[in-house]
């Protein structure tokens, strides 16, 4: 099969990869439809995190097109949809919540693992990670909001979690990639009052608005800090979800949120986290990693009862072939998130 | 009046003050009976904190000496005991349960509001500050209970409360001061199952056992953290509680907790926190200086009703002339805790 192979920073190739087969009793294997670039993929594709040679990509949604013996809640011919980590829902992290952690789990596009940007997908742990996505003649703007749930939807949905929002809260989103306007899309969801969205950018304000956010601040660094605390007559933001993972942004989100609230933090830390300044207003830091095969059933009946939209974020569309194109146009800012079409259902 | 005065570090001197007297109609003077060192004086006493020259000592219980005419939940010659923070329970973040940003509240025995550590307290925002102690005839060993709560019984709960300890939790506390002594108090008063203690010292780990420890860990580091994941199977615990505040600590902290957990962090941090390392294990980390106004309520019907006797932390009994003989007794590992006898009822 053709897959999108990660060869060093900025060097993304289209080459052939071994056609993946079911290798255990656990495994199904998925033909790609579509699959995109998620924003951790060009922390290795700026050279800035580590990332083997080979396979990448742990957002796809596709049809299974074989399964192992022990697979039975999918079936050759159902669309599913994947999260970014495989994980088998029955060891004591999973059990807690914690997908992630799972001690029999790994990362799609790892270097080894299959990619979601590929032709297929050797999927292990197949019947506790892959979701069905029921109905058929899903319109493309429903394809595209579910393939979102694999990964910054889904990882928008835990920052709001981690945050603690809650109905009628204030909450802040440092950060207008795909991941910051999810989160937007997810406080409005969990009944958030007021959204301010901190953004730059003219084309995610509009994003941000569409999405539930009440207010933009488009300043930076302690101006954009004294703009949220001015929002809220100096009380700062009930919940903080960061949402980039710089230093910068990092301390913005300590500054605005609240004494005695929970910053959701989801952008991976590439800065120190200034504990010494939140401890003493008793401000906690929480998230990692969004245990997204939770969070896809629920989110997968919004999408398709149209209560929301995430599917927008993709604002660019690409093919594999032309996939390090993909990677070029969020490098440069021109797109928020690359959708890859690759097959057909 | 006599009071403790912080010159500098290990410059502890008793000398006089000025008597406090009513200066605001909100304020109450209380007449101090019992006081006691904390471990955050030792900070100031080593020179790792700044302190101001002049009144030091935040956890009292005495008796109302007079009130302002604003003050009415208290009187002339009430038993009470005082949260380290004075704060008046109406601003938004008192409202929204963290005292200790009060907007108009403050510390006690900051070098200039009087501290614990003197025969009397000038006690701003009185009403909602102090805490009637019902009943007469109490036992010292009752009353060296009650003065725990203005501030290490408090913290070692917050400790718990913001870990998230609940019923059937497996429970490690690092650090065996009397903050973590009675954190271990703290879990067990919530249901925890198991109390795994990290403690180096024959007489805290007796004291920890007392309190509730069913397991204790005596190695530090690399090894105790072996030691931990050993007695969870690998899992690690569901709640750890800082209880020091020092880099090895907090490290320990991070990686005896197990994924998806809350670090609740009561040591005033004087390391950097590890949160790439526990970013991917979506283990949060929460904690501050306690609310411990709003706890006291609660935790002062169980020690009335002698169902928790966190006052056995207090293994040095002292008084007001002979206090620094106290801080050194503290500094040099003779004592846990100091106890300051400065009047009678």
């Amino acid at each position: 099969m053709r897959a999108a192979i990660f060869q060093g920073p900025k060097d993304i190739v289209v080459g052939d990869r071994p056609d993946p087969r079911i290798e255990a009793p656990t495994d199904a294997v998925v033909r790609v439809v579509l699959a995109c670039v998620c924003g951790s993929d060009l922390w290795y594709y700026r050279g800035e995190s580590e990332h083997a040679v080979g396979s990448i990509g742990h957002e796809f949604l596709g049809v299974v097109e074989d399964t192992g013996a022990d697979v039975h809640r999918v079936a050759k011919g159902d669309l599913v949809v994947a999260p970014f980590i495989y994980s088998d829902m029955s060891c004591p992290h999973c059990l807690n919540g914690s997908t992630i952690s799972c001690v029999v789990g790994g990362n799609f596009g790892d270097g080894t693992i299959d990619g979601g940007q590929g032709e297929a997908v050797r999927v292990p742990l197949a019947e506790s990670t892959l979701v069905k996505v029921p109905g058929t003649g899903h319109s493309d703007a429903v394809l595209r909001s579910v393939l979102t749930l694999s990964d910054v939807m889904s990882t928008g949905h835990h920052a709001a979690v981690s945050g603690g929002v809650k109905r009628g809260d204030t909450v802040a989103v440092v950060g207008d990639g795909a991941v910051g306007l999810c989160a937007i899309l997810a406080s409005k969801r969990l009944g958030a009052e007021r959204i301010i969205a901190l953004s730059r950018h003219a084309d995610r304000q509009r994003l941000a608005r569409q999405f539930g956010a009440t207010d933009v601040v488009a300043e930076r660094g302690d101006a954009a800090v004294a703009a949220v605390l001015d929002l809220t007559t100096g009380i700062g933001a009930d919940a903080a979800l960061e949402c980039v993972g710089t230093g910068q942004s990092i301390d913005t989100a300590a500054s605005i949120a609240r004494p005695g609230s929970t910053i959701g933090v989801v952008g991976v830390p590439h800065g120190e986290l200034p504990f010494n300044a939140t401890f003493f207003r008793n401000v906690a830091w929480r998230g990692g990693p969004a245990p997204a095969r939770i969070y896809i059933p629920d989110l997968l009946d919004d999408v398709l009862d149209g209560t929301i939209n995430p599917g927008v974020v993709l604002d660019y569309d690409t093919d594999l072939d032309s996939i390090p194109e993909g990677y070029a146009a969020m490098d440069e800012r021109r797109a928020i998130k690359s959708l890859v079409r690759i097959g057909s259902i």
